[in-house]
């Protein structure tokens, strides 16, 4: 079974400039986690738009068959790197369907930590 | 009356592998939380993908009528335990229309968390 | 203009049965909160979904025309009071388009809390 | 390509009516983010809604083709600002398809906080 949209949005996203102690623990982890519920791999063109300056990009990310995925934003190096301390918002277009959430990850998982967000239904 | 969609996906999914303290208080409690409205008991097969493995399940779930039913990944047994420290995916499929939302829940239920969502809309 | 949906559900709930506080700072705010867009005033009927009893409800709610309101569950009386340490979920059921964001309120507005959530689009 | 809605709404809103530090360091940031993918600029008619009187706006709102813009609520003045300490939801209505996100911010971008959503799909 495959499901998903090709084309998802996500407005809110920042890298901090800084970080509180070692890395990469303490590394921002501002990310877009992937399913690819199909049986192709998925190719996904990411845009990165930005407040003040024309977007950066395609940075062009695989998504195999069957698989997941965590795009951590401040990983991606072709053809640049997202500047840090910058607002930005990324635009992903998949040539398969696929389903992708916005998550700020805490590398430490922190117990207290309380998310919610509706599921993606189809 | 029932309300809700048959397939829902959750791309993010991640069970600690430690806990600070003892359990089950201190346990990670990522969870779905499904809504079955209708006056049919839901049967679901759940299906959980991973980033460099063929997807496990699937896991059987049944929601009775006019119930709410949390979904405790790492409480989940058959076919197999979920891996700690992994990141996955979950996909529901349900033979009558559901409602899934994705909690990370703290069993303290911390005062000072702010969760948000906009709800699921028919 | 008026936008929404007649029919909003939040599978997730939980009130807590304690406190750490002097109340009502420190009392759980489990909300929904909603808003009429339109120039009728908002008649909403809120049934109380459990894990192992059948539903409570319905709660019978009035949002007035061009205004937001906040319901919080553990204010609701009529026709029984939520139980307290125990997971819900809701559905609403309006005579007119309304929106829905479910949120767990801090009465202190932490500073340090992040929340997001993709708003509702028409 | 051009993606989004011209419609949408964030029931939920909260300006601290204080702060616990220096501003604008520990000022609250409710937010909503829009991502313009579009080559035309977008013109946005904000429309702020209370639990107990009239709305107030429109606020004018631009984003230009290609961009992202924070719209930091508490930071709006014409026709006049947000009071602060009170519930408030927002509506945008713009004459391209735009994507919005509601975000609170937390300006030291604490390590320790797990955000997520599902991302926006078309």
């Amino acid at each position: 079974m495959i499901i998903g949209k090709n084309i998802w949005a996500i407005p809110e996203g920042y890298i901090t400039a800084w970080s509180n102690g070692p890395a990469p623990e303490f590394t921002s982890h501002e990310a877009a986690c992937i399913l690819n519920t199909g049986d192709a791999d998925a190719h996904i063109e990411l845009t990165i738009f930005f407040a003040d300056r024309e977007p950066a990009g395609p940075y062009l990310i695989e998504v195999k068959a069957r698989r997941t995925k965590h795009i951590r934003f401040n990983e991606l190096t072709e053809p640049e790197k997202i500047p840090l301390g910058t607002s930005y918002s990324s635009l992903f277009v998949s040539d398969v369907p696929v389903i992708s959430q916005h998550t700020r990850l805490d590398s430490r998982q922190s117990e207290n930590a309380l998310i919610t967000t509706i599921a993606y239904a189809e």
